[in-house]
């Protein structure tokens, strides 16, 4: 309703949002992780499943904590990111160029949730929500390594898709 | 087409998605603009509209580097985080809590053009492809000060929202 949104209401509003995400994001890993070719992508992929289930046992918690109803509002902004996903796994087949689009495609991912939760620890810390800005301040943390990870291994991957660009060309 | 994808493809790829994004953004700029309450907030998108449209140029002048048609793909998670802000926007009165709401929104914005220019850039270095590795840089920088231009003005709007929301309880 217009007019009636308080501060509060946005963390929660943020908070729905980002659950969603997060389940949305748990489904489409393991079809991420069945196209990667690359053995250390499967590894970082995997681990990164089992820390987003941990992060949605967190964002439970803060919902436990805040004393609001657990529910999830639909996140349009990941279902876009993870359609442009899907996208690209149907026009490659498995090789260093898939890897590569796969690390960007969830890259993008991560820069929405390295935002949202920046945003939600912010929010927290204002609001003097001490143990949910620890939460967020923890999953921020591991989305800031995923990313770091993911950047890394691009090198690798990213050097390889060349490779393979060269061999379609001669 | 299933497996013909190359390295190549995926950097034309990603150039498309976001001239689209792009082109979203300074349609949804100006009614953010019209919605902030802050003069700093104002001020900040509007130095990012021009911006924008900078950022524009710059992919337009990389497509013609590349010597590929100006042609661009449909960014549905730009539409899906622009989507999002509209909800918000249209669910708040002017205020600082809605201008918290806005700055959430921009960042999220500006973390998926992170993730893409700094791909972007990337797969340009990789190709060999300078001018547009230098192209894409520029903007690059532009996006994380935008970034970081909201995180410090968030400090002020999210005290003041704060504010708001004590006043609504009292």
């Amino acid at each position: 309703m217009k007019g009636k949104k308080t501060f509060e209401d946005l963390f929660h509003d943020e908070l729905r949002d980002i659950l969603d995400g997060e389940r949305q994001i748990t489904k489409a890993l393991p079809k991420m992780i069945k196209a990667a070719s690359n053995p250390e992508l499967k590894e970082i992929l995997e681990k990164h499943l089992s820390e987003t289930e941990g992060q949605i046992d967190r964002l439970e918690k803060i919902f436990s904590i805040c004393e609001i109803p657990l529910r999830a509002k639909k996140c349009e902004a990941i279902q876009g990111l993870l359609e442009e996903g899907e996208t690209l796994l149907s026009e490659c087949e498995p090789s260093a160029t898939c890897d590569a689009g796969i690390i960007a495609s969830a890259q993008k991912v991560e820069h929405y949730e390295i935002a949202t939760y920046g945003t939600l620890r912010t929010f927290a810390e204002v609001l003097d929500f001490d143990e949910s800005a620890k939460l967020l301040q923890e999953t921020l943390d591991e989305e800031s390594d995923m990313d770091e990870r993911l950047n890394s291994l691009s090198r690798t991957v990213n050097a390889e898709a060349l490779d393979e660009f060269h061999e379609t060309e001669a």
